[in-house]
């Protein structure tokens, strides 16, 4: 990395993005156009995050799989909505092996279709139910505009793809996943969400209904960072999933698909980052505590080193690295482990050793207010509360955030004129319909994110309709 | 799982493989010719591959990351040997977001052109030196004859990527990749393999030198496990990888890469199956020990569940699960557990609750030999003892197996009638030509798998030609 400052946050939002994923060395652009190589930081990142929801998987029963990649275009057709969602991103293998192939190929942008074509064979009878698979895979799609991890031609997911017997079994799953992604996003990722429902404008190309979890970014636009699908019978019709009940009717299953995605990632960077870089929620960083001995001649490196050694001995618990790099400064040093996020660091220099202290770094509060000097023997137990205590005040932080940054309108010249002046989000009652919507986005380029579930607003009158409703819609500019 | 016998292992070895991995619910054949579905069984099974292998390579320093599925087919014709040995193999993207594209991009059927673009740009100095990069994805290459497994045209894998700053570190990681293939094999797979080089004529297209673990399957056919490769400077001049070495000089980087994949599992069924289907190394078995309660009304339903319930708790450190299905004989279950190969049965019945004891049943031991009667408190170590007895009794059985049929020769005739009558590994004295070669290949359908590293035999004189010579190739017809 560079010794160079990143564009300020507040000011160049964008430029401060795209400078950090390449500096922290989290992601690279690639030379085919719009699609990314994660770098081994970035990824060990996705590794944790892996962990993390693959553990709540199976620990609900689900078990993981493999679908190919390469998906005859006619399964695509198949699903009429889905087909009309997905042609435009397709990209399409027409030769191999030297000819060209009879029937095109489609790399997988989403493997609904190709898992229904192999759930139709395996599932004969309600005893086959519910089959509850998940897939860790990447997906390819076209995109025209792209940001790295946000938007980009292929990317890394799970994809969970389950049938059930009944369509209550099949929206219970689907919201349990979703409350698995909230569950993992506050607890992991340090990440509030607004869990709720999609409207029809912005449901998945051939889902019954949508929803999703939708977090404030940096910038106070909207991402969504994860979906769940109830398919209803859509695809279960589309190709002929169906089993036996226990009366021996034939009767088509209830499916659902879930999917969070490597753009969880993104949305980490831009909730907790800050002027100097990254900032990383202890419970997912690669590396929660770095270690950097401060010397000034090779006695001092190994008094210093050896000191270390001890330390990171000490604090087994935690992922700990040491920095034994020789020919750089403390300060930079310093820099590149804020640049990367580091939750702690822990500087040890000779004067340290002789007060047998260290000094502590927190990452989330920098400068004077995050250090401190602790004792060498109360330095296990200190770090330990230490990350529990970063993990929560960025949690506490960010809700802060959003919540600072959420408005209740009560008509739309002042949903126009909030949007304008402040931005943010916008959660007020609504009774609109599509068209009502499309014409709020055309208008605004507010769209919205989802219709939440939890809603202590109770009953009140929509912004734009005046008609009385318990519906809420929260409404932002998106990502 | 029908209750149908398997053809015969020894009879009909191919319809025996074919038909044990969709029974044991292990793969499916997919729609898209050649390709495979890994069904949760069997990628349970490679999760635990995977597990063992990244664990290693971790620990030698080695990290994880993600490179891009599509690249430009210009990348590939860039070094000379790569393209002529992959192009037909080739599938390729022509159309994407609706349009036709400038350059088709080629499905990745290995990494080494687009990690090389990424490694020119990030490799600077030697202070850069070495990266050591590995990938878990998926690879396509366009297969005519497929097998699941171990033909198709997707398989999954682990690509290593490493670059060096000299030709000796280059080499010394390719055989300590290989070394970790070998330990991986023996200890994790219980599967004995052959550590060699592999000659000018199979080496990887692009290679300096090419090496291998080879073993021998129950056919007597060998399986190439795992391969690494020292690229020498091919792939960094081709691709521009180059570094200022300490005395500020510009130098090409060395290169390996190495990588094992999905048709590793083909092999752990191939040398371990038998007649009863599949059977699974404990340490790789992704369910150890199946209690299976035995019941005839709900009464003893309710106390032999109970019982196994209580067993599975004791054996916390085992991978343990309790068949709960109803409608289903005992016999029934006992064949579909054997079907799976899982390592180890636990039988609970009134009688044996009555008794304070279980009924424990090997499943590398069928019949009488492997049940015996243990009582309940001393289950605990008796399994934990068993699962360590069978895994290395499975290993010494294949080590058996593979010594009694690798026959040495001293002369072709020799050679061509130990292949028609006994068939197996020829493993002898060596000192032909490429085309010497390919013309045992020609004639026999015999391969020089690889040139050992270990040679126990010293020098002695080449069957083929007659020469003397210290250098010993294994031949044998290959999958």
């Amino acid at each position: 990395m560079s010794s160079e400052r990143l564009p300020s946050r507040s000011e160049h939002f964008s430029d401060w993005y795209n400078q950090l994923v390449l500096r922290a060395e989290l992601a690279d652009y690639s030379p085919v156009r719009g699609s990314m190589v994660i770098r081994p930081y970035g990824w060990a990142l996705w590794e944790n995050i892996q962990d993390g929801l693959d553990k709540r998987f199976k620990a609900t029963g689900h078990v993981n799989a493999a679908f190919p990649l390469l998906i005859p275009l006619s399964f695509f057709e198949k699903e009429k909505d889905h087909i009309e969602g997905f042609s435009p991103e397709l990209a399409i293998v027409t030769i191999a092996g030297g000819q060209e192939l009879e029937e095109p190929l489609v790399v997988r942008p989403t493997s609904e279709t190709i898992i229904g074509h192999m759930y139709a064979k395996w599932i004969k009878s309600y005893r086959d139910l519910p089959i509850l698979i998940n897939v860790w895979n990447s997906v390819v799609r076209w995109e025209l505009r792209t940001k790295l991890f946000l938007r980009t031609t292929e990317f890394y997911w799970q994809e969970g793809h389950t049938a059930h017997a009944t369509e209550s079994e099949a929206e219970e799953e689907t919201l349990q996943m979703l409350d698995i992604y909230e569950e993992f996003s506050v607890n992991e990722a340090a990440v509030p969400v607004i869990k709720g429902k999609k409207t029809e404008r912005e449901k998945f190309a051939g889902a019954k209904d949508s929803y999703s979890i939708e977090s404030m970014m940096g910038d106070l636009r909207a991402l969504q960072s994860g979906t769940s699908h109830n398919l209803g019978q859509n695809f279960a019709k589309a190709f002929d999933i169906q089993y036996l009940d226990v009366g021996n009717t034939l009767q088509h299953c209830w499916t659902t698909s879930w999917g969070l995605s490597t753009r969880f990632l993104g949305g980490i960077i831009m909730v907790h980052g800050d002027d100097h870089g990254l900032i990383l929620p202890p419970r997912l960083a690669p590396t929660q505590v770095v270690i950097v001995p401060i010397f000034r001649d090779a006695e001092q490196k190994s008094a210093t080193f050896e000191a270390a050694e001890q330390i990171k001995l000490r604090l087994s618990n935690s992922r700990t690295l040491i920095d034994r790099r020789e020919d750089l400064t403390p300060g930079y040093k310093f820099n590149d482990w804020e640049m990367r996020g580091v939750p702690l660091r822990i500087e040890i220099g000779p004067k340290d050793i002789a007060a047998g202290q260290a000094v502590l770094a927190r990452r989330d509060l920098p400068g004077r207010e995050g250090k401190q000097e602790i004792a060498l023997d109360k330095l296990e137990d200190t770090v330990e509360d230490l990350l529990i205590n970063i993990q929560e005040s960025m949690y506490e932080k960010a809700v802060r955030f959003r919540d600072e940054n959420t408005h209740y309108v009560e008509t739309y010249d002042e949903f126009k004129e909030v949007l304008a002046d402040q931005g943010g989000f916008i959660r007020s009652h609504w009774a609109g319909t599509s068209e009502d919507e499309a014409q709020i986005k055309e208008e605004t380029k507010a769209s919205i994110r989802c219709l939440p579930i939890d809603r202590p607003e109770g009953k009140g009158r929509c912004f734009f309709t005046g008609k009385e409703t318990d519906q809420v819609a929260l409404f932002a500019k998106a990502y």
